[in-house]
């Protein structure tokens, strides 16, 4: 149990100091940095935690600073896994800060997470001390849809095969962080095929 | 040719009209609106028109407010359509106002258009006389990109039959508007799929 809370020390450290980086990254005022520092929202959970279930209204927004959380949908009784949300990552709800429609989709943090949970209501207040953080997330938002838009885009071209020669050029370390299982439904695939496109490309490159 | 620029003309006054119900709609203010107005940025383009090419810089933002505008790339000589973007859709560049990076796809009107074409500048003009109109526009970003993350997932989840399925619920009009070939790229079939899908549901529903 020391041992773990130990290592869960360790990763709030680490992303506290993250944190500091991306704070004084911005370009902000004194004042500003010290608003959002004021906040104090960091947070480390153990793999495991649920930070959303199905049927759960979704009011605040994460960014990861460390770890890894996992998004899936329960289709029958099976797990579905859409995406893996690792560092410097966000996750907002789709339907907004008033919104009465329940999350569709689970998130589970596949490993000891830190990371930063905002409120709407905080959100709001901090846009409206500091507009000049609200153009920056406006900002931030649309570069992040049009990413967002550019990867459905390169998933809907690609074949199984060149789906996972992508993955492993743009988030290699993911190959890693997570079961095979769960990586082949995130690619849109099933194991075995996974299993067959990993051999297939380790003969290629003997 | 004078039938031709008639249809325009008739387009061009119908989007005009749908422009001015968007704009009253927002709950801006009297002089905010005029803003907008006075940007007179409503054009409309004939069929077959490029918006833009690959290789292009894209520093503007695009509003449908009547027609179809088609985004593809062109990969070893061949164009895969990979999305449709119809009235009250937006099209904003994934690279920022600033970005020395060229678009890798292209944009082509498959109907007569008629859109509003923002610059960056205008943009931050606009934003920085009206603050309130950024918080609307980051609050539209964030939903927008929620709602693109939550078409990625279901799209990964489908069968290319459900798929189908889904967009004869949700988008049904874009079945007859667009070539079966195109739509087939956009489930990210091939057209004897399509072909297939569709005679299949048609028997089930004889």
């Amino acid at each position: 149990m020391a041992v773990s809370r130990q290592k869960l020390n360790n990763i709030q450290s680490e992303a506290a100091e993250r944190l500091e980086s991306c704070i004084q990254s911005f370009g902000l005022t004194e004042e500003e940095q010290e608003a959002i520092r004021a906040f104090n929202s960091l947070k480390t959970v153990k793999k495991g935690t649920l930070l959303l279930k199905e049927g759960d209204f979704f009011s605040s927004c994460f960014y990861i600073l460390k770890g890894c959380v996992r998004q899936y949908y329960l289709v029958d009784g099976e797990e579905k896994t859409t995406f893996f949300y690792t560092e410097d990552q966000s996750i907002s709800s789709s339907l907004g800060p008033n919104s009465q429609i329940p999350s569709k989709f689970y998130l589970e943090c596949t490993e000891d997470t830190s990371l930063t949970i905002t409120t709407y209501e905080e959100e709001r207040d901090l846009y409206k001390r500091f507009p000049r953080l609200e153009s920056f997330c406006r900002a931030t938002a649309e570069q992040q849809l049009s990413i967002s838009q550019e990867m459905f885009a390169t998933f809907k071209m690609s074949s199984p095969e060149e789906r996972y020669l992508n993955i492993l050029k743009t988030r290699p370390e993911l190959i890693h962080r997570v079961p095979q299982y769960q990586l082949a439904s995130f690619l849109g695939i099933k194991p075995e095929s996974l299993s067959r496109i990993r051999k297939r490309i380790s003969i290629n490159h003997c």
